[in-house]
């Protein structure tokens, strides 16, 4: 299958060299002249521009498109539903949220242009081989695209979800799960960090993925941190986001499901971007007034 | 190594089946005659007492107590401190609170009776085969009893930990890290399942499963409990708990650390004991006080 590929980065690079391990071509494009060129160090074909790499593909054409969620992915698929005919498929692998996913649809639905959300898991190096795809879309699109999915997935690693939106939004979930166990992983850690004994962290991660009931891919992550840097003296623990938590928190307050620990994950990467809160202020300035009790100054 | 086996409830006995198929001897000791006769039916040697347990001992003797947590552990280990000899061995292989390991440590100590305490992980599955084990003691104890836990533990499945205590706190944070990571899965499945699309919960674990970022032993579990019960109509979400996420969240509470994810996961377990509670009255009492807010009645 020979499909054009936007977006070079990180994981879009991996994903296009997996396709070229399993007999697919990857027609890669990218803003940036050095994913370009690091592209073609790897062998791949590249595009000049939209009009170059769409000149590249036989009909239907299939675009993947892997660029940042949001802006740039609309982006992107504007100019591909302004020149792309009826019959050709878009594909987003990216993190977008479900609803856009919905929207960016009909949008090209209504040029006849078919059109996959598929949540992409695995990480850069599930990207590169076996990787993870939870598929939306019409299933008529969906299987003449399968040899694609089939031939870069792990082994029963993809899925046919259900229509448009039901790819992005469990990949949403699933981040939302992720959230929640990586936040039991660090809190389970920083107990121990606390604790009257002295475990080696890299140690007990090992032991951990070796047989007991938390093994699990995010452990082995967590082993091969510790492994560099035992006691993460290297890192801040600011947590960063990309929005799939929040997407989960805010689908679970829509339907009126109580997610407490995937809410508190979310709250504790907020937490953790601030070296100070309001809150802990106006707490202090309560506690002052009410009771004289001491405050911290600035 | 031939040694005591007390409890051949659903661990200890599959303990003993592990120490059978890997050239270890296990005399069992149950208060159910049934258990015994099990163990019996399985080629497993049993005692009628705990006279006869460690009549059939070599000594140095050592005895794995393998009973509930609590009053049936101290109890056991009570009847073993006036029972054994300077340099015998006492191992709880239990779910113990790390406080109490710490005090039977001191206690058998009194005798020169040595004691390691023992997290178990990997359910009765790694119990029978690759079993998981966090080991506290003294090292020499330890390096002493080493050549059972290698032979029945995964390959790099158990570990020394520290000092009397290290190894059951190692569990109780790892069991800590376990109620978070379920709650965190719960979650996200109670979100697909009032999402407006129709997922297959087990087609969605199996693909989670291979190749995606959350892959685990629990989302395997989580697959396996689908495949048999696809929307789990059968079972309640009723959330029982043997104590290992209370003692982690004092735990933290007592370091100051703060595990709001870990909290949740324990409150929730609480919340789904109860049909009603009587936060929810009071709250819609207060509703109804100051605005008229309907309140349902019982």
């Amino acid at each position: 299958m020979k499909i054009g590929l936007i977006g070079l980065g990180k994981m879009g690079l991996n994903l296009a060299l997996n396709m070229q391990a399993h007999e697919q071509v990857a027609v890669g494009l990218d803003l940036k002249s050095a994913n370009l060129a690091a592209a073609r160090q790897h062998g791949l074909a590249t595009a000049t521009d939209l009009d170059d790499l769409l000149a590249q593909l036989p009909a239907p054409k299939i675009v993947w498109v892997m660029v940042p969620a949001g802006k740039a992915t609309t982006a992107v698929i504007q100019q591909l539903t302004a020149k792309l005919s009826a019959g050709d498929i878009v594909i987003d692998g990216g993190n977008s949220y479900y609803q856009d996913s919905i929207q960016h649809a009909k949008q090209l639905a209504e040029h006849q242009i078919h059109f996959l959300d598929v949540g992409t898991s695995g990480g850069q190096a599930g990207a590169r081989q076996d990787g993870n795809f939870m598929i939306g879309g019409d299933k008529a699109t969906f299987k003449q695209v399968e040899p694609l999915f089939k031939a870069i997935a792990a082994k029963d690693g993809y899925l046919y979800t259900g229509p448009a939106g039901s790819g992005h939004f469990l990949k949403m979930v699933h981040n939302g799960i992720e959230y929640g166990m990586m936040a039991a992983i660090g809190e389970g850690f920083d107990v121990l960090q606390n604790s009257p004994y002295h475990y080696d962290n890299a140690a007990v991660a090992k032991v951990w993925n070796n047989g007991s009931v938390i093994r699990s891919w995010l452990m082995e992550l967590a082993e091969n941190a510790f492994d560099a840097d035992g006691n993460l003296d290297q890192i801040k623990g600011t947590m960063h986001s990309s929005g799939e938590g929040r997407w989960t928190l805010d689908t679970a307050l829509d339907q009126h499901v109580a997610t407490p620990v995937i809410a508190m994950a979310l709250m504790e990467r907020y937490r953790s971007l601030s070296d100070d809160t309001f809150t802990g202020k106006v707490v202090a300035a309560l506690r002052n007034q009410f009771g004289g009790h001491a405050v911290d100054h600035e």
